[in-house]
């Protein structure tokens, strides 16, 4: 019997020939391998949009020297056969302003704080109707980046990304958002 | 019964405690977990130096948009009780520059190439007593920086990194090298 926490932190490989596959192959690993180890404390967040997790790492202010302990998994088939990113902190919960962050470049993630190998918490980011102070807008010369005004936009669209500029209504993509991070 | 490849492809985690309390909480997984899942064909570059995982992403050209399932973790406990990062690569084997280049920021990594869950080939990388072509002097007055030769340096040391330019005996560190990565 596999532990419904287990099956919860993480999402497993569902592509059936695979799954034969480690069946023969694994003997004593059970079925449902995940593509990352379990944690026991920290932060998972899954489903972040395939290729961002190395985005996420950026946010999270991790490039592996500080020594947190950090798997991260990228282009893995999820439960519904489409491509994804996980990634795993250990001993570090979020911050408010790294998970409006992450919504901006991984609307669809979760974020599931872990104690003692169990979930804690579990939130989808949600991007608000309008955002403040997370970035800059990229035109240099809107008043925001001129004069001590906190940046605003509205979230015109969550996927793909576009933000107008509450200022200037210069236009954001994702592409313009990543470069700040 | 743990099957030999199992065992061969990554780094358990060998703390007693954390195993116990695997032991207890993840049914059916097995007492030795690895920190990432195994990989059908591909490349796993093992015992990199703790923190240096995303410069070896970096290296080898993986942001996540190219698309390849890859696995990192950073910071996990090797055999030897030591940090270490770990990466694996699906259906990609290595270019012998690409090697080199991890050779020069990850002296004691060893690169396995993976097909059909088995170990093809293993090598722990080597940097050889002088390179050539690899990375540019970092003095922009040096001859090679100006001329059409191709750069060259002899390797001082390898750990902590120290390379000495043959053209103009500039000394270069690891930090000098990851720069142009």
């Amino acid at each position: 019997m596999i532990s419904p926490s287990y099956l919860r932190q993480g999402i497993k490989n569902e592509n059936p020939l695979l799954l034969e596959r480690f069946k023969v192959l694994s003997k004593g690993t059970g079925l449902k391998e995940l593509y990352v180890k379990k944690i026991r404390n920290g932060t998972v967040i899954d489903h972040i949009l395939a290729g961002h997790a190395l985005d996420v790492l950026k946010i999270l202010g991790i490039d592996g020297r500080e020594g947190h302990i950090v798997s991260v998994a990228m282009n893995v088939i999820s439960k519904k056969q489409n491509k994804k990113d996980i990634v795993k902190v250990e001993n570090r919960e979020l911050k408010p302003g790294e998970v409006d962050k992450i919504a901006l470049i991984a609307p669809s993630a979760t974020i599931s704080i872990i104690r003692d190998y169990d979930i804690a918490e579990k939130t989808r980011v949600k991007l608000p109707d309008s955002i403040r102070g997370i970035v800059r807008c990229s035109n240099p010369a809107c008043v925001s980046n001129a004069e001590p005004v906190e940046p605003k936009f509205s979230v015109e669209r969550q996927d793909p990304l576009r933000l107008r500029c509450y200022y200037c209504v210069r236009i954001m993509e994702k592409t313009d958002v990543l470069r700040q991070f």
